[in-house]
């Protein structure tokens, strides 16, 4: 038996911030968060399922992977095969198209790109909320790459219901530009960063509140398509996740100076009427959401302040989708 | 009559934060706090009370200063005047030993050595712990500035017992390095960012507990003279100060691109087995907790890695001291 697709999935930046894990096995989160799905970055991954082939296989630009990497894919594979009553190996050939330069995490584009493709050749045909629940075990922020525009995913109770669903389609002049600051690979991972704080931040209980209120808030503010108020929200729950790290024990923090810099740009900017609000994840990178149609001014702005650093824009980004079967 | 006394007292770097006030009027804190006076930074200040005085006049460094600066001097020794029974005009001359380049607050020095020389012309002879609730409503910090040391600052539950009692001589080989970040005025003074936080910040109540639980940890720390724990907490205590900022509305921050370098240095001097710890008040500057005896090496790199920052140590400073009567 061969059984073929391919999908295509977008990566997500979360204004409304993903940190900390109440369920490291089943990746259930400590609280709900909501995204915005980007056009300009994204994964495209082909699965074979061949009965010929003696174990999994992984392919990622063009580079066969580790035994170790070919593990973790393997175990999330497993969790389609075993629901779909099967055992037959896979080969999985994926390409980012996250630009090196953009130091933008591929493991929601990936892990989404890569569920689609077994939902088609597993014939599970679950529809992408629940679909999202199998893709979260892969990487939490995935489930929200499985839909488009604003996306909530919900915390939950338990695994079958901590799933991603759809908010609104940001089809209201809206973009998102990401300044690199540094794209090497961080020396705190975002697991382990989220993991200490979960673990020893005298602030996180405070954190996990205000994101609750935060996340009610701008999808109040989305309704009402209040661009300013959602990218306040934004900016605001951004730097209290990066506020929760200084508590933890030791404190720590992702900012570089270079980080300090694009975020005193942003507000200078802001001050001179430009409606542009920053967000981070874990790293220095910084993601500003903006009006799509300010986009290129913007860019050239930031390009000239920071002529060492890629400036990227990138308009509004779709649901999965399956390229091929 | 007349009557003369001249009092120097040495300012001092809070390694247990205090970060917000109950009450504007009185300065009361919202919790106790704990430093270390240093010796490099100090005011001198002579207090002529003079009947034939028209009003109260105040000179700062050779510059007679202008009617609101010299309001809040009336309205500080009027504390001293009421006490006494007195209405006697004063002549208050006043030299800040703080290198400019330093950047360091000199309010703390300056209303020690006031208070100190007021208690002297005015014969109310307190003791240094009843004359800090006078002196902390000039400036909070001054209450510790009074003596030497490892000073607490005890929040209290009323104006009388919001006092300052000495901890330590800190005579076990301590200094401190002030890396000079920024010198200019801040754009948040630290009045409105202790107040935006206080009201605003999701972190904040979070802040007070731990800042209770590093007091009694630090005081265990210091009589055991742990230098490395004295040095942890102090670094964490700071850290969590700045990340109660992250948690206000609207977010702010007195970091600078350089003052993220310094840390990063320090970070890096203490992985090559040096004991160096930062912490940072509501500014860019960093300031350095270390061994003395270490303190001219550690200067030398610090001063290569940072040429055009001023990089100054201090040994620790003794408290207030009357000059001359």
């Amino acid at each position: 038996m061969t059984n073929f697709a391919k999908a295509k999935a977008h990566t997500n930046i979360a204004l409304i911030k993903y940190w900390g894990k109440r369920d490291e096995q089943l990746f259930l989160p400590m609280n709900s968060s909501l995204s915005l799905t980007l056009d300009a970055f994204y994964t495209e991954t082909e699965v074979l399922l061949d009965d010929n082939l003696e174990s999994d296989q992984f392919i990622l630009n063009n580079d066969i992977q580790s035994l170790t990497e070919t593990k973790k894919i393997t175990d999330f594979l497993n969790l389609f095969r075993k629901q779909a009553g099967i055992t037959t190996p896979a080969k999985v050939t994926s390409q980012n198209f996250v630009p090196t330069a953009a130091g933008l995490a591929s493991s929601a584009s990936a892990f989404a790109a890569l569920g689609c493709a077994m939902n088609q050749v597993t014939n599970l045909n679950m529809d992408k909320s629940t679909l999202s629940t199998y893709v979260r075990r892969g990487s939490g922020s995935a489930t929200r790459s499985l839909f488009g525009g604003f996306v909530e995913w919900q915390m939950g109770t338990c695994s079958e219901d901590s799933l991603a669903t759809p908010v609104d389609d940001a089809n209201w002049d809206i973009g998102m530009i990401t300044v690199a600051v540094n794209t090497q690979k961080k020396t705190v991972s975002s697991r382990k960063g989220m993991k200490l704080t979960v673990e020893t931040s005298n602030f996180y209980p405070a954190w996990l509140e205000s994101a609750a209120t935060d996340l009610v808030a701008i999808k109040t503010a989305i309704k009402q398509q209040d661009f300013e108020q959602v990218g306040l929200i934004t900016e605001s729950n951004g730097m209290k996740m990066h506020g929760t790290m200084l508590g933890a024990t030791p404190p720590f923090s992702y900012w570089e100076p270079r980080t300090l810099e694009v975020l005193t740009k942003v507000r200078q900017l802001r001050g001179q009427g430009w409606q542009c609000y920053f967000t981070m994840d874990a790293g220095p990178n910084v993601k500003i959401l903006c009006r799509y149609s300010d986009s290129q001014k913007l860019q050239k702005f930031l390009q000239d302040a920071f002529p060492d650093n890629p400036v990227i824009i990138s308009k509004v980004g779709s649901g999965v989708e399956l390229l091929a079967k």
